[in-house]
């Protein structure tokens, strides 16, 4: 059983998700998001790095999985989640985790199944997955996702014959 | 009398710079390089914010002084940039520092007396300014710039008759 934490970076909002993974199936353990609002520079990375530190010493999780970022809508945009992403993965990297990067493609494909699968999809799978009745705000939706793409490749470390049967078409199992 | 850090962050090598502030003139106090190697990305960004710790934990300044930038090379240099950015500015709000932020030209202007110096007149004037006789690193010598130009900021917000005579044709005096 591992306890899994993802991390969905963004300048103005940072998703968090952790999971359960029992080696049979993910379960929801919590999620939610870290509003950086409207203060100076440093204040706001300050409350994405005490968040992400926050999260981990509350659930223990003991590996981590961010959103690689391939590309952001100009320099501008790309520097500001450029140091939102420093300020996670620090946190994440200080609690002693090992961190490991998804590309969208990777999390769309371990969730739904597809790389090219829409938003609103991703976000319906985690909901099955993960058993929730409630729609998760995106950002915490995505997280979740992240959650559950590095628990997918987690096992996929794990030899085929124990992890050969949790996983069909390359997506996580219901 | 006040200790001033400056950081120049960069993905693969971070400056920084500490200067003395005597309230006269700016002292060279130390300078150097934080290297972040190959590692992964985590390993790399935790070596800048543990880097700028130890400066911060061995000199005691009480402010930093940062470049801001405002145009990278492309959105992924910029990614790696503000990584590691986020990471320099954590270690500094974390250790309780007050945070300025300068663009080049700010720099520039305030080390030279123009903002369209070129780096070598840059290097030059923190030789002179700072009494150096070897030519630091460019990236530490563009951090001891970044810390003299937030010197300079911090004297303008003295009153008029205190810090008048320091400053002449908008740059700091030898």
């Amino acid at each position: 059983m591992t306890l899994i934490l993802g991390i969905d970076p963004g300048s103005r909002i940072t998703g968090y998700g952790v999971v359960r993974d029992t080696g049979r199936h993910c379960e929801y353990v919590a999620s939610g998001c870290i509003r950086t609002g409207d203060g100076a520079l440093a204040e706001r990375l300050q409350l994405v790095f005490r968040g992400v530190a926050q999260v981990i010493e509350t659930y223990g999780p003991m590996t981590m999985g961010i959103e690689q970022v391939f590309m952001a809508r100009n320099a501008d945009s790309a520097l500001k989640l450029g140091q939102a992403r420093g300020a996670a993965i620090v946190a994440g990297a200080e609690a002693g985790l090992e961190i490991s990067e998804y590309t969208a493609t990777q999390v769309k494909q371990a969730v739904v199944g597809t790389g090219a699968a829409k938003k609103e999809q991703v976000q319906m799978m985690v909901m099955q997955l993960l058993k929730l009745v409630q729609k998760p705000q995106i950002d915490a939706s995505d997280a979740l996702a992240i959650a559950l793409c590095h628990a997918h490749h987690r096992q996929s470390l794990i030899p085929h014959g124990l992890a050969g049967a949790k996983r069909r078409g390359g997506r996580l199992r219901l």
